[in-house]
């Protein structure tokens, strides 16, 4: 948001929030101006004492609470009965339905859930859903202002669980998690298939249009003809959810500590980051996919 | 091979075969051409009668025939009698487990499963398996060749079907086809989920490893217990295997033309190679992961 001039306050009762702020704020600015993006113009950015002051006039409130439903219900009665009646409430979720969510909402017609990416100030992804009372113009204009803030609204038009990206995630983690339980590889060497192969195919182009390619010019009818039976084989583990022992939390922890050696959590953050600016320069240069949302967002910049 | 001066002599039975390589290569040395790689001086690429007259005098052999047991064995078999008794054999399968691919072979302690990935020209990764029956000999000269070849191989020490990638792969496949058959999201939506999120993510650094930074300073082991849970949330259908409907069929592939609109598989292929290079190549310039592994082609390359 910052980055298109809007000014934003924060809510957060956290006693380290201003903390954690700042180190985010360095490390997106930083991003930012590797990218050649405007920094010298954002908006402000403002911790506040409560959630009826960070919504006084607010035009989009986003409510990034932790996942329990309890909590959110709390916290979205509150939004909703202190944001401006023309105000837009934008919930992070990443698993709950927005019709689950708007229950304890006297406006519910004005609730998305718009579930970003980590890192969100990189990652053009924003999943827009609307509940059973969402309006159709609150999804309108959903979309109208993530685009505008420069990501890539993706209008999922069924409201599940967990929505389209996290179920695509939810089945990785699972068979991850078995291939670890049954000593078949650690985290490293499972990191290091996706990275080194099919993880560079992904930031690019999605795994149907991948398997088109594969199936020649027989296109997807060809693929599925050839690689559909392999569904049947019983080559995996995904009849099953695996058994979060402690032992296995234990296993995961540890290889985990050994595959980051001496990298802090920081290290990695900007690690990744500079990766991630670097892969996102280099689509802009082909027009490619994230490359051309960023292309957007720079023209959106300098108009 | 042939980027390091490497004569490939081809068998294929195919009558199209000339054809399809020279298309393949062509693309092939357009990706390598804009890496930067020398390609003015590899090695020769042939293709012959039989398997014998491909195997005589061959180090290597790669077996890379269709997915059915019948049809690996018995070209394994042919190739176990033509080859030179100090040749290694690798199998290309993306699914069977070398022990069971050996059982035709006089010499198994000589057969590695060395599985590519598309395109094989660009991506890094070869997964590398013995059998029961291979020798540890056989593991250590197969990872050593595929290094010198440029690539990144990765050594699964445990026999599994389908190995570690394809067993992430084939998770997300599944999910993807409760997501199209639900009628949640059309192939071109899911693509989209993958490429403006978490597909950039996995260019780079693998789920692990970003789930560590997303633990924060607690690391694995918090992220473990904030988001552990979420595994019995019933939101899942991979519990299931979605039947292979001839409708399921016909929607994916009207959704897959329709997401082509008029571009053509080559279209595809090359647009596809093109955002690759341009990834790679920045990959590259940070140093990270499949860029390391360029790098490392382009020294073996002027050395």
């Amino acid at each position: 948001m910052r980055l298109r001039g809007v000014d934003v306050a924060v809510y957060d009762p956290s006693p380290s929030a201003q903390e954690i702020l700042d180190a985010v704020m360095i490390d997106a600015v930083a991003a930012w101006d590797a990218l050649g993006l405007a920094t010298d113009q954002v908006g402000t950015l403002t911790i506040v004492d409560s959630i009826a002051e960070a919504d006084s006039g607010a035009g989009l409130v986003q409510e990034s609470v932790p996942e329990r439903l309890d909590i959110k219900h709390s916290t979205l009665a509150a939004i909703d009965a202190a944001a401006p009646v023309d105000a837009l409430i934008a919930s992070s979720t990443s698993g709950y339905k927005p019709t689950d969510l708007a229950t304890s909402m006297g406006h519910p017609e004005r609730l998305v859930v718009a579930h970003p990416f980590n890192p969100v100030y990189l990652l053009p992804l924003v999943e827009i859903v609307g509940g059973d009372q969402t309006s159709l113009g609150s999804i309108d204009r959903a979309m109208e202002t993530y685009r505008l803030l420069g990501m890539h609204p993706l209008h999922v038009r069924k409201e599940i669980d967990a929505f389209i990206a996290d179920r695509l995630l939810e089945a990785v983690w699972r068979e991850a998690l078995w291939l670890v339980n049954d000593g078949i590889a650690t985290t490293e060497e499972i990191d290091d298939a996706i990275r080194y192969g099919f993880g560079l195919r992904w930031a690019q182009m999605g795994t149907f249009e991948t398997y088109r390619i594969a199936g020649g010019e027989g296109g997807m009818r060809h693929f599925m003809a050839q690689f559909g039976p392999a569904l049947k084989w019983p080559w995996t583990k995904l009849m099953d959810t695996p058994e979060l022992t402690d032992e296995l939390i234990d296993t995961i922890a540890d290889q985990s500590d050994a595959q980051a050696g001496d990298r802090s959590i920081r290290d990695l953050a900007q690690e990744r980051d500079r990766n991630l600016v670097a892969i996102l320069s280099a689509l802009e240069g082909v027009g490619s996919g994230a490359g051309q949302t960023l292309a957007n967002l720079r023209s959106l910049q300098s108009s």
